[in-house]
C-alpha cells in the first residue's frame, strides 16, 4: 500500500469521525457495562444496537411484542404511551419506544437480551464476605550462612511460626510449590509470598503477587468460567464455551455409554474436557493480561456425570439403576492430577453431589439463590436436558430430577437448532400476523428452544392447538397438511432470506409437551411430597441458560409451571456458576454447600407410585387465557 | 532345528544329569541361601564354587591368605591345623582347609565374598516390631438399593466408622484409589481390602490381597532395592543396579552441573532415575510373581543430591556454599508425582536429610546400626565418593562429610576399574611373591578399590612405600621406573591371561593417601569436637558397598582408621538400605529417624580452623606393624 493511499484512507476515516453530532448523550447499559453516545431523541433500542447490546425485538421495534423491556435506572426518557403501558409491567419500558432526553443508565434484564450475549453475563450476585479457602502471606527469611544451614523448607516453616500472630499452618508443602521454592527464594532476595490452603503451602510467588481463582460450571452442553482476583474478590473476566465432549454424545447417557466402551475412551472424554477448561482459562487470563499459572484455586460444579467425567471417575454405575454416584461429598484434589495447567500446586474444589442425577451444579444453584435459607415457599429449577428441581418449605429442601430431554436445546425438533445466529428465538402470533426474531438478526435458518416454546404457546393462545397438542386444520392460513403431517409454517422460504421453510409440526408440539410435562410433573410430585398446593408457591427461581432465556409467559401458557402470577418468577441466569463463584470466595459458602447437600431430601421420581399419573396429566396444554402477560390466578 | 537334533541334544543333557555321585552331603551357605551337594571330604571352598558362592581365595586355596574365612553353624568338618589357627580368629575356619564330614551349614561373612555377590546381600538385620505406616483392612459393604442411594465413597466411609473398633481414619481418598473404587466394589461383591496411610485411603484391592512395600537406597553409583511383604514383614527379593544417572556424570558435582544446565536437563536426570527405579521394582516383583501395581509404599533414602534429584528439586544451591538443602525433614508424596508406576495411590516416604552433604542415607545407616542408642563410643562411616562419618558419644551424635573422592571406585587410578569381573580385588605380598585375586576369577584387567587399598597397604608393609607415599627404587624386584614414574608391577601382561601390565604407580598411592586422609581427618575432627582420643573409640561400624568389602587390616595399615584392634570393627553391608527397610516396616523407626536427624550436630569441615592441619597429618602412611591381623594397640 502506498503512503498516498494510506493518507487518503485515513483522511476519509478522520473525516467520518469528525462528522459526529455534537449534542451527544450517554446511554449506559447495565449490567453489561456497554455504553453508547447518541443524539437526543434516539430510542434506547437504537442506542443498544450502537452499543453492541443484543436486545430482543420480535416485532422489529413496533412496540407490540414487549420483548425489548428494560428498566430505567437514572436519567430521563420520553414518557410511555397508553399502548406501551398495556404491553409492559410497571417499572419497565419498551426500549423501542423510549427516547433519550438526557444521559441515562438502563438495566437490561437477562430475558431481554439475545441468547449468545446472555450466556456471557452474570447470574445473580449475592454479596459475600471475602474469605477464600486459600490465604496468602508475604514473608522475609534470613538468608542461609555458614552458621545457619537450615534447609529452605525448614527456614520457611520456622519463619511462619515466628510471624505475629504465629502462623502454624504451612506444615506441609505441595510438591510443585516445594520444587519452585529454592529458586524463587534466591531470585527474590528471600522475600516471597506463600499461598496456604488448610495446612499446606500450595504455591509460592514473588512478594505481593495477586492470586487468581477460577469458578467453572461444566454443563453437558456448555461450560461457563469466571476468573476472580482472590485478594479483592473482583471478577476479572467471564466466558462461556461449548463443552468439547459434545463430539462424543449430546446428552449424559451418550457420554456414559462412550466412557463405558473402555478405559481409553473414558480417558479421552476426561482429557478433552480438561483441554477445553485449560483453553478457556488461558483465554480469560490473556484477556486481562494474566497467566493460567497464577491460578491457585478452582471451584468446579457440574451435574453428577460431568463431575465424574472431569475427575476421571467411572460412570457406568451412573447409567444403571439405582444410579449411585461414586462420590457424593465435596472433594479437593490437585489441579495437576486432572491435567490442568495452573499453578503447580493449584487446588480444585468440587462441591458435593446430591444423587446420580442431582449434582454439584444444583447444590451451587441452591447456594446462589439462597433456597436453603428462604422463609418463602420456593421452587428452584435448573432447566436443561436434565432438569433439577428443588422445593424449599419450612426449612426442608426436597429435590428431584426429571428427564426433560433435549427439545429445549433444539434437538428432536423438525427445524430445531441450538441458540446460534439465525435461530428463531422469539415468536409472537397476532391474529394472522406472524412475528419473530432471530439471533443476531441473521436470516432465519432454524428454531431454537425458546422459539419453539414461544411457538407452541402462541399456537395454543390463538386456538391452533388443542389441549392434547393436536393441530387443528383450517384454524390458521399457515396451517398445512393433515393428521400427523399437520404443520404450522413459521417462516416461508425466502422471507428475510430464509433458505427454506421453517415449520412447527405436530411432533414438535409433542416433544415440547413431553419436556414441559416432565418438568411440571416434577414440580407437582415435590408439592405432593411436601403436602402443598401449587398456589402456595410464593417464588419460582428459574436458572440455567435456557431457564433464563425462556419467556415465562410462554412457559406458563404451555403449562410447564403451575399457573402463578408472573411476578412470582425470577430468572437468575447461571445460578450454578454464581454458586461456584461464591464457593471460591468464601469458606462459609463451602460449608453451607455441604449442609445443603446433606439436608436435601432426594425424591426418586422413576419409582414413585404417583409419577406416571402426574406426568400424564402434565402433558396437556392448558386452556389459553386472555391476558398474555398474566397467567390465570387460581 | 529338526526334531532329531532336539532329541539328540536333550538326550545328551539327560545323560549328563544322571551321572551324579551317590554318596552326597549337603552344604548350605548362609545368609545367601545357596546349597551344594558334594562328596564327603570335599573342601568348603570347592563346595562354595559348586554352589555359585563367590568366596575370596587370594592364595588360591593354599591356606595362607585367610580371605576365605567362614563360620561353621552346624555339622562336622575336619579340624583346623596349627597353621590354620595362626591365620584365622577363633570361631572361624578357612574354607580351603575344612573338608565336609556331614551335612553342614556355614555362615559366610560379607568380607569373604567377592564384590558382585556382596552387593546383593543384606546388611545387618535389626529385629523390628512390624508396624508399617500403611495399614489394611477388609470391609464388606451393603450394596446400594432404591432405599439406600449413598455414594460409593460415603458408603465405604460409613462402613469404616461402623467397624469394631470404629475406624475413624479413611476420611480422605487418594484420587487414584477413588477412581478404582466403584469398579472394584462391584467386581468383588462389595467385599474389598482398603489400605490406609494416616487419614487417607491410598489403595483399594480385592479382599485379602497382600500388600507390597519397597525400600530403596539410591547411591550416586548404585541403587539397591528390597521388596517386602508389608503384612508379614518378610523380605521377598532384593536387587542392585547401577544408578542410570551415571551416564550424566560420575559424581554428585557432575550431576549438579548437568541439572543446572536447564529445566529439561534436570527433568531428564529425574526421569532417568525414576525409569531405573521402575525397572528395578518390576524385576523384583516379576521374580516373585507379583506386580509393581501392588506396591503401596516406598521408602527412599539417598545422599542429599540423589534425594533432591529423584524429587525433581533444584540442586543448584547444593553445589554452592553454604550447601543448603531445599528440604531437610522427612517427606511424603505420591509415587505417581515422581512418575513411579506403582499402585495409583502409592506413597513415597523420604527420610530426613541432615545437611547438604549428609543425607537421608546416612540417617538410615545410623538408624540401622543403632548409633543413636548405643552406650559405646562408636564411629559409623558410610564410605563412598563422599564419606559420611558420625561419632556417637554420651548421647550426642556428631556428623561430618568428607570428599574422599572416587579412588575407591577405581577412578583416577592408573589401572583402576569398578568392582567388576577381572578386577583385582585382593592383594597379598609375601616376601617377593605377589598373590592376588580377581572378581569371578576372570583374567585380570584392572584394579578395583579394595585391590588398590590392599596393594598400598601391602607395599607399605613390605617396605616398598615410605611414610610419605614415595616408592623406594630397588626395594622389590617388581618396582620399576624412577621418580614420578616409579611403579609396582602387580600383574605382568600375559599372567593369568592378563591383556596388559597392571601397575600401581606413585600417583595411585597419592590418590589413596588423599582418599584415606580425608576419611581419617574427618574421624579426627569429630574426635576433637567431642574432646576424645582415638583409643577411646570402642566400636567402628563401616557401611556401604566398599566399606563392607575393604580389608579392615589394609585400611588400618594405610591409616584410614585410627590404630584400633580389629575386633572393634564391624562391617555391616548396606546400612542405608537396611535403614530404609526398617522405616518401611515400622512407624517407630520413622520417628526415630526424625529424632536422629534433629539430634545430629553437623560439623562443617571445610571451614573448620583445624581441618587443614588434620588432613595434612592424615595423609601419611603409618609405620608398618609386624602383625597383619592386628593393628598396634596404643
Amino acid at each position: 500500500m502506498t503512503d498516498k493511499l494510506v493518507d487518503e484512507l485515513t483522511g476519509d476515516l478522520t473525516g467520518g469521525l469528525t462528522g459526529e453530532p455534537t449534542d451527544e448523550l450517554t446511554v449506559d447499559f447495565e449490567p453489561l457495562g456497554r455504553r453508547a453516545r447518541v443524539a437526543r431523541g434516539t430510542t434506547l433500542l437504537e442506542a443498544a444496537r450502537q452499543a453492541g447490546v443484543g436486545l430482543n425485538a420480535v416485532c422489529g421495534g413496533a412496540g407490540t411484542c414487549g420483548t425489548c423491556r428494560v428498566r430505567l435506572v437514572t436519567g430521563a426518557v420520553t414518557p410511555p404511551s397508553e399502548a406501551e403501558r398495556d404491553v409492559v409491567a410497571e417499572g419497565f419500558r419498551l426500549a423501542c419506544r423510549a427516547r433519550v432526553l438526557s444521559d441515562v443508565r438502563v438495566d437490561v434484564p437477562p430475558a431481554s437480551i439475545t441468547a449468545p450475549q446472555r450466556a456471557q453475563i452474570e447470574g445473580l450476585e449475592r454479596p459475600v464476605e471475602l474469605d477464600p479457602a486459600v490465604r496468602s502471606f508475604d514473608v522475609t527469611l534470613a538468608p542461609p550462612s555458614l552458621t545457619d544451614l537450615r534447609a529452605d523448607a525448614t527456614r520457611l516453616r520456622e519463619a511462619l511460626r515466628e510471624q505475629s500472630p504465629p502462623l502454624n499452618g504451612g506444615g506441609r508443602f505441595d510438591h510443585g510449590a516445594l520444587c519452585q521454592l529454592p529458586i524463587l527464594l534466591r531470585e527474590n532476595g528471600w522475600h516471597i509470598r506463600i499461598v496456604i490452603l488448610n495446612d499446606e503451602i500450595i504455591a509460592v510467588a514473588p512478594a505481593g503477587a495477586a492470586l487468581l481463582g477460577l469458578a467453572v460450571d461444566i454443563g453437558t452442553t456448555k461450560v461457563a468460567a469466571y476468573l476472580v482476583n482472590l485478594e479483592s474478590g473482583e471478577m476479572l473476566a467471564a466466558a462461556g464455551t461449548m463443552n468439547p465432549q459434545i463430539a462424543y454424545g449430546e446428552d449424559v447417557m451418550a457420554r456414559i455409554a462412550y466412557a463405558m466402551a473402555g478405559q481409553a475412551q473414558a480417558r479421552e472424554l476426561q482429557r478433552t474436557l480438561v483441554g477445553g477448561l485449560d483453553d478457556l482459562a488461558g483465554e480469560l487470563c490473556a484477556r486481562v493480561g494474566r497467566d493460567s499459572a497464577e491460578i491457585v484455586e478452582v471451584v468446579l460444579v457440574g451435574n453428577t456425570c460431568m463431575h465424574h467425567l472431569v475427575l476421571g471417575l467411572p460412570v457406568k454405575q451412573l447409567g444403571l439403576a439405582p444410579y449411585v454416584p461414586a462420590l457424593g461429598c465435596s472433594y479437593d484434589l490437585k489441579a495437576r492430577e486432572l491435567g490442568l495447567r495452573f499453578a503447580p500446586g493449584a487446588n480444585v474444589h468440587l462441591l458435593p453431589n446430591i444423587a446420580g442425577f442431582v449434582g454439584a451444579d444444583h447444590v451451587a444453584m441452591l447456594l446462589a439463590t439462597g433456597l436453603h435459607e428462604t422463609h418463602e415457599i420456593t421452587v428452584g429449577l435448573d432447566i436443561g436436558t436434565n432438569t433439577e428441581i428443588s422445593l424449599a418449605v419450612d426449612g426442608r429442601i426436597l429435590s428431584c430430577s426429571c428427564a426433560s430431554g433435549p427439545a429445549f436445546e433444539g434437538a428432536h425438533i423438525h427445524d430445531g437448532m441450538r441458540a446460534a445466529p439465525g435461530a428463531v428465538e422469539r415468536v409472537r402470533l397476532i391474529g394472522e400476523r406472524v412475528e419473530y426474531q432471530t439471533i443476531d438478526d441473521a436470516p432465519p435458518v432454524g428454531i431454537c428452544g425458546s422459539g419453539i416454546l414461544d411457538g407452541v404457546a402462541e399456537l395454543r393462545k390463538i386456538g391452533v392447538l388443542r389441549g392434547n397438542g393436536a393441530m387443528q386444520p383450517g384454524s390458521h392460513p399457515r396451517v398445512r397438511g393433515r393428521g400427523k403431517d399437520t404443520g404450522f409454517l413459521l417462516v416461508p422460504a425466502g422471507e428475510r432470506e430464509a433458505p427454506r421453510d421453517l415449520v412447527i409440526n405436530r411432533k414438535d408440539v409433542n416433544e415440547i409437551q413431553l419436556a414441559k410435562g416432565a418438568i411440571r410433573a416434577g414440580i407437582d410430585m415435590l408439592l405432593e411430597e411436601a403436602g402443598l398446593e401449587a398456589e402456595q408457591i410464593e417464588r419460582v427461581v428459574v436458572a440455567g441458560a435456557f431457564g433464563t432465556y425462556l419467556d415465562v409467559g410462554s412457559a406458563l401458557a404451555v403449562g410447564m409451571f403451575p399457573p402463578l402470577s408472573r411476578e412470582r418468577f425470577v430468572q437468575v441466569g447461571n445460578g450454578a456458576g454464581s454458586g461456584a463463584k461464591l464457593a471460591l470466595l468464601s469458606r462459609r459458602c463451602r460449608r453451607v454447600a455441604g449442609e445443603i447437600a446433606r439436608r436435601v431430601e432426594y425424591v426418586e421420581l422413576t419409582t414413585h407410585p404417583h409419577f406416571v399419573a402426574a406426568y400424564t396429566a402434565a402433558l396437556m396444554l392448558p386452556e389459553p387465557t386472555g391476558n398474555d402477560e398474566e397467567a390465570p390466578r387460581p
